[in-house]
């Protein structure tokens, strides 16, 4: 009765914890049962990750696993929302066990690490891509939107930029090492869940870094309104990613380079120096790369029109 | 800045009626921000449909949006749940503007039927397929499952069955007559939500047909503990489908086909007029079709060991 995509969904059924997480009902009938709590609203994002768009076919399988729930996860940073639940969409070319069962573990650890808990699923065939639903929660009026930044106030950025990028050259340079900090970057990058939640009363605008500060800048410009006086100089670079490109190719890739999945943020003036506090808690840098005005467009970067970053394969989002 | 497929993307966008909704913030920021009912479980299923697969990639567009909706909608109809909200990711392998406005037009017509509000989603360059996450509410305690079902009960089933597999086999043989009631009912297949939620108190096990009512069955059987002694003459055929596979085709058709997407549902005796009444204010039929037993099997069929449906491509669910 069973084919073998049926069996090979056990290898994403909920981990242990489901009970605790408010999973009344998970894997195994129509629908997941899930307890919401009382007051908060659900944030809920999806994103799929096609094999040789958004990640190489050949990346290792435990890395596809995390990365596509990184990618969704860093959606829910963004929001400033708690991450709660996922469900997966698995789409595989062939019943290859050994594969799936190297991909779910990478998924379920990065579920584990990040309190989130896979509610369900299906299993189809066809070309290898992976969809990812989250749900989180967040208090009324406290998530963060890419709306209300306002002339004045700082950007900033967590963490270090240009290392989905970097990391990306190289894989494709050949380089496997997986101790490589650039190569760990672009292919399992950390969402920033944490950063989110500490930064909800103190930013007023967030967006992540998905597809490259110039572009998701523009997107939160946009949204709010404003313009973007940037420091380019000030842009954190991630580790190594100088030597391994060169200035000038360090600074295109920390601008217009993609996956970075850092939260983006603008704050008061007054809150900026808070915010680095609560993150530097959680051993993550805040850095201050420009100020909010009110004329539309980012200034401050001699490349005009650099394009946003469009992952692996060059030509669709 | 923005790709063919950013600009497609806005075929997809919320209709109007988003606000009313409980859809505090929809597509264009990182998360749609939802507003759950109070005292509500929330239910949540995840169905990808691939082109080929699932449905062949010729079919008209606005039925592959109606069908990958109602896939997902029928595993909400099968937990008794209310629809609320959705979120779609497309994966199209050219930007076919016109394909797409037909495709979203076929999607939102029936987002507005069955109640439930586009939320957000994405879309992505890569084979033909359709993921589609659905959102409802259920009260707690009231959700149907697949584990209720006790011996001595009666096992009933919505609407008409084989209309699924007579549709596809029309579709194989070539007829594209929109008004053919089998090509219209594997093409647009009808979610039962009104059924689900009028059979809450009624029912004690659910499950929907889709992957054809023997293979159904023997889930709801599996999961509850159970057998069922089955009156395969009972079984309510689909318009037209006996003319269209003659008898015994028909009646393979209803018992192993599949994409019918009617609820079987076990019910204590006493409920099934109340249950039948409240269907049909509706107009809709509950057609008792067997018994529980407390012996694990399915009786009363000749074909053992008869398949379940494969969908259209015949070789992964």
């Amino acid at each position: 009765m069973y084919s073998e995509f049926e069996l090979i969904a056990r290898y994403l059924a909920p981990t242990s914890a489901a009970d605790a997480a408010g999973v009344e009902l998970g894997v195994g009938d129509d629908c997941a049962l899930l307890v919401p709590t009382p007051g908060m609203r659900l944030a809920m994002s999806v994103d799929t990750s096609v094999a040789d768009v958004h990640f190489p076919a050949d990346a290792p399988a435990a890395a596809v696993g995390h990365r596509a729930l990184a990618v969704s996860l860093s959606d829910l940073a963004a929001m400033g929302a708690s991450a709660r639940w996922c469900l997966m969409s698995l789409t595989l070319p062939t019943a290859d066990e050994a594969w799936v069962a190297d991909f779910a573990a990478g998924f379920h650890a990065l579920c584990k690490a990040s309190g989130v808990t896979l509610a369900g699923g299906d299993v189809t065939r066809g070309e290898l891509a992976v969809g990812v639903t989250v749900i989180g929660e967040v208090p009324e009026g406290q998530a963060l939107t890419r709306r209300g930044a306002r002339p004045g106030e700082v950007v900033a950025v967590t963490g270090a930029l240009g290392g989905g990028a970097g990391g990306l050259a190289r894989w494709q340079a050949g380089r496997r090492d997986r101790d490589d900090p650039l190569l760990r970057r672009y292919l399992t990058p950390e969402p920033r869940l944490a950063a989110g939640m500490a930064l909800r009363e103190l930013a007023s605008a967030a967006i992540d870094v998905s597809d490259g500060l110039l572009a998701d800048l523009g997107h939160l410009c946009a949204a709010s309104g404003v313009g973007v006086a940037l420091s380019p100089e000030a842009l954190p670079l991630a580790e190594g990613l100088a030597a391994a490109l060169g200035d000038s190719g360090a600074r295109r890739a920390a601008l217009s380079g993609g996956d970075d999945y850092e939260l983006l943020v603008t704050l008061p003036a007054e809150c900026l120096a808070p915010a680095c506090e609560r993150l530097a808690a959680d051993g993550l840098a805040l850095t201050a790369i420009g100020r909010v005005t009110d004329t539309p467009g980012i200034t401050g970067v001699a490349e005009k029109g650099v394009a946003g970053w469009q992952h692996f394969s060059g030509d669709a989002s």
